[in-house]
């Protein structure tokens, strides 16, 4: 079975790009489940319940989120409500939402967990124990196991890689919002990749405006970054999973942009 | 003209990947500069003279540095004895070594500039004003200009990248030790990529040898980190670059491991 | 000649504090000169004019900043007219404002500078190197230089009072909001203290409401911190220094509250 | 009752100090139960079993640690054994050691817990759920509770003290080795310090050698700190609290050196 994923879909442009591309993905693909990290889909940071709609319209079966999930608080109006909406599930206990959520898709099932990294992050609890109890639990279930591990630093994103491998189908990073080139499936069968990169402007710095970005570098005085314009790109992976053992086959990235164009 | 660059060097298993693959890339591209990033060649964590030799010999001209410059203490006794070891330029005035050198290479002038980042790593001088201005003295000499950022953050790379871009040739990051997939020219002429990647052993965590890094997230226990042993694998970029003009023509990644072998 | 001191002033009731205590500590110590730091001064985040206004009409002299200088965006439109107002000097090249001032007091000029640290701060110009090139050019008009330095490491602050110990008159920290019990005179005749201490709600965290702060490190959601109501407190210090050569002969803490009142 | 408890000491000017003054201060003040930081104690980072034992033997009951407390690798041989050393709390699970102990004195039950912080420390588990834990399960042998809270933040610390008032009998910082002036008696009977400071060298920083600090803030280059000589000096508080019902009733703080003699 296929499994699409889209790193971090950045305000309009993101969803933009996610609308004109994630048809075409379908088609070429043919995934049984597409999930799409919506953390910065509203304006660059957060979710609404309007672009919450709009991602799941567009064609994603599952929402994932990362640090950014608060960024809008209206999500805490709807978030309790939604079975296909995750945020990191090693939040504090008593954190609104859920960790995991498990999709039937045709005969199978797809657990999707959402885990977020601590170094150079805010301190929660440690993604290693509440991922590996709750891919105990779910493997009560199903196999088929897919990972959104939101992380910044690339040696917790490899050490959850590593630590899950045999445990889960894939360990997929998000948060840099800059595809890697190491994707791979690891002997014990878990497909990696560092990060699936971001879906947005293309030519914005991590898809935000670059004079602000830049001068916020330069003078250390508040900003307040915006979501950039122009061109647009899409990041992500399509993972080919055994049905049966839920070992991935395959992982390959898709990076659609001016220098790389879809092709059918 | 062309310029290969080598990522993160990792301990011997790094070195004995450059003595295998570099003279194979050098027949391939025909590089008429080779640079490589040398700061954990030795034992993973620094430089040794003897280390230095070493990737001398396989075939580097200039080797840059990173915040693991300093590991091994006696690159205090050679570092201003050579004039193709080039360590982080905005490190403090006073500084041993040099930050940027000029390497003749047939009829061209080449500057190799090397820089290291703020955001999550160690409080030193403005990298934007210092490669800056150090940028602005070079040109004067010559417009092919190599920098090698080292930085942890995607946001700070990303934004060096646009803040040089017509100014330098190339700006290459380095240190997440991971290769990005987000290689491209930009609209200016300068090539970017977030990270060329590590050179060193395929199957660690960075390099490292796998538990110990993952029992150190798991306990919070202190460690000695090690160099992993077994397969190994070279990341690096190329560039393609105008003599004349100094704008880059094209880049691209080079990723060898058991995965993506090495083709002529 | 006497040097009085006044540690953050967080909000209305920071400000409260110091109309009802200023007043009387002139009273009792009689200082040429008074100081207030004035980060945190409007509604716990940044000055607006009205608030710069108030703080001088109560009877500070010069008012200092800090890493929330520039919460209050208004503060660009008057810190450049203001010859009394100063922020941290190793701030970037460009920033607007001045990081020291020199003050006619009777027959003395003292010197008042701010610094900010780096450790668990932004990465800024190093404070060591300009407050080091500050106090050599303001030496040639005064020998009584105050230096305000807003950090948060211990490490940090020590070192730079131990680094100026001999060149400035004192070296008073501030930022943590608590007040330390280390004032000393140094060997060199630099009177220092660790952190001056916060003028402000006696009963908040930092001077923050209470439940917003802790339910913050229980959730870790987004928060946004109040000044709290309630009781007030004033910290602050006295300093004797020998208007002849500008050493310190004496520092005092000040320490008002309904666990220590004033007395005459 | 009475408690005494003694900040951080560190390497063997501290132990000297100790050795010095616990005596006196013993005379002095009569407490029932002595608690020491020995988290520095070997040579300025951890603890040897000899270390452990001339703390002991120098009057300590109880000898609490902080992060340095695996610096020296030989705790890992004795941690298990002693039922009067305590290391943070809320380390993960399986750490070894233990986050408390019970000490019966006369006819007091008294239990010393140990806590860290994690704002600019690392990730560990959540002090203010764990140590809530530990409280309510100790609450059911005795209500005389002493709290190390070993942290960076000042508001933090706070946090924790508020979160905790009433529910012991004391939360006392430590880490910073600078003595906070805020000690005080919160409104629900706990009594609350910021920080209780360092017990050893008065002339370093924080304890260190300064050349060294001060160079390497200068320099950013490694540099391997060392304790430095010279004059001593002891940091503490002592708690008085009621036995029957755990509130305390007063906190002082203790600072000796040689600006603030040693008085009967
Ligand atoms: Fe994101
Ligand atoms: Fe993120
Ligand atoms: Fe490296
Ligand atoms: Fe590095
Ligand atoms: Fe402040
Ligand atoms: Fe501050
Ligand atoms: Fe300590
Ligand atoms: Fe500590």
């Amino acid at each position: 079975m296929k499994v699409l994923f889209i790193g971090d879909v950045v305000g309009s442009p993101g969803r933009n790009a996610l609308k004109e591309y994630l048809p075409k993905l379908k088609r070429k693909y043919r995934p049984e489940l597409t999930i799409v990290n919506g953390e910065n889909a509203a304006g660059g940071k957060g979710l609404t319940e309007k672009v919450y709609q709009e991602i799941r319209d567009a064609g994603a079966d599952v929402i994932t989120l990362g640090n950014h999930a608060w960024d809008k608080k209206e999500i805490f109006d709807f978030i309790d409500e939604k079975d296909d909406l995750v945020r990191p599930a090693n939040l504090p206990e008593g954190t609104p939402g859920t960790g995991y959520v498990i999709k039937k898709v045709g005969s199978y099932k797809v657990a999707v967990i959402n885990g977020q990294g601590r170094t150079f992050m805010p301190a929660i609890d440690c993604p290693f124990r509440v991922l590996d109890r709750i891919v105990k639990e779910v493997r009560k279930k199903t196999p088929i196991i897919f990972v959104d591990f939101h992380a910044e630093a690339t040696s917790e994103k490899q050490a959850i890689g590593w630590y899950l491998d045999g445990k889960v189908s894939a360990v997929v990073g998000t948060h840099t919002h800059v595809q890697t080139a190491d994707e791979r499936v690891l002997p014990g069968g878990t497909a990696y990749t560092t990060d699936a990169g971001m879906t947005g402007p293309y030519d914005g710095i991590l898809g935000m405006d670059r004079d602000v970005i830049i001068n916020r570098f330069l003078t250390s005085l508040p900003a307040r970054f915006e979501v950039t314009k122009g061109r647009e790109q899409l990041n992500g992976v399509i993972l080919s999973i055994n049905g049966k053992t839920g070992a991935a086959e395959s992982i390959k990235r898709i990076l659609i942009n001016d220098d790389h164009p879809f092709f059918d």
